[in-house]
């Protein structure tokens, strides 16, 4: 089955830029690519790339360079052929698991609900289907699925919930996070810091590590 | 089998002090525990409340004073009689699908992690697992059952691992949550607004609603 990976490939991350220099985010966010790509090596979903320009590293699939809306990519991916599963590029903590739940979900159209109202994952199988990602996608998908009478089925997936996009997001990374995300994060100094009672993320000085 | 929810009677959900007062926050947290013994109802949980002090509101299960830490609560439940599922009471997005999950996936401990390091419910099997919810705790429990050579099962559920603390989580309950919190929400006027791009949620003060 096709999967399309939308990746901003121009401004990658920008609510990390407290914690992250600009170069930082687009490696991080290469790193996260990296890990929902292992996650589909051995599941039967073959990735492409759909970025907003050619990202200055390469990664294990082919990359399509389209600087359109969000919207318009996944529209076209979905009339192109179905079925097809649209993942976010920034789910770092999704497993071949996750993925195989997705597709053993039944429903017209698959949603895996995000964080903050996002919708992470979908699988589409048929092309009467159609998206809007702006606001709360989730709820215009469940909306626009029932307008036209096509089966919703949601999977409950933390894993596939969980994008990163805010330094808060980083813990769930280096608890629960694949492994170029992880390892990147750490050579970058982040710490689980758990002294003040929650546990939060630190940046440890790269001097000191 | 049976369940324990520890729930906090004395000062339920203090995070939540910017957008509910605190005879609101009693009542909310009331509210989500409802919706946690509405999902139990139709399995085969056995649910006690082990509240820190008698709530002012009744709830459709037994409840037990008991206002020793969490830890030790836990600890007890684990002691007399195993096996035993620990499920949080802010948990409102909970379905009967989910404590079913976290039922039919084996180990000894069966952990559902929840956002920011938490465990949010978790079923044990064997009396020789001890808990430790401070920190990290799911990073603790996991080590805690790998010294003790015990196998360890992990239920990847968003529902489960959406426990309510902050006003951004109020747009979780707003879109996933169960009925009870739901209603609460909605009748003390929070709604889910998107003019600003992503969706936020807003409190309408009651004269306009």
């Amino acid at each position: 089955m096709r999967a399309r990976i939308p990746f901003d490939a121009t401004t990658p991350k920008r609510r990390l830029g407290s914690v992250l220099s600009a170069s930082e985010r687009a490696d991080f966010a290469i790193a996260m690519l990296r890990d929902v790509l292992q996650a589909m090596a051995p599941t039967e979903l073959e990735p492409t790339v759909i970025a907003t320009e050619e990202p200055e590293a390469t990664v294990s699939a082919p990359i399509r360079v389209d600087d359109r809306p969000l919207d318009a990519v996944v529209e076209d991916a979905i009339e192109e052929r179905t079925p097809v599963a649209v993942v976010m590029a920034d789910l770092p903590l999704i497993e071949p698991e996750s993925l195989a739940r997705l597709q053993a979900t039944a429903g017209d159209v698959v949603l895996a609900p995000g964080r903050g109202g996002g919708t992470n994952a979908m699988l589409v199988r048929t092309d009467s289907f159609s998206v809007d990602y702006h606001g709360a996608s989730i709820r215009d998908h469940r909306r626009i699925a029932g307008e036209r009478a096509l089966e919703v089925g949601e999977i409950d997936s933390f894993r596939l919930g969980t994008d990163v996009d805010e330094p808060a997001d980083l813990i769930e990374v280096l608890l629960h996070g694949g492994p170029h995300s992880v390892a990147w994060l750490r050579e970058a100094g982040f710490r689980i810091e758990t002294t003040a009672g929650r546990p939060t993320v630190t940046r440890v000085p790269p001097e000191s590590t």
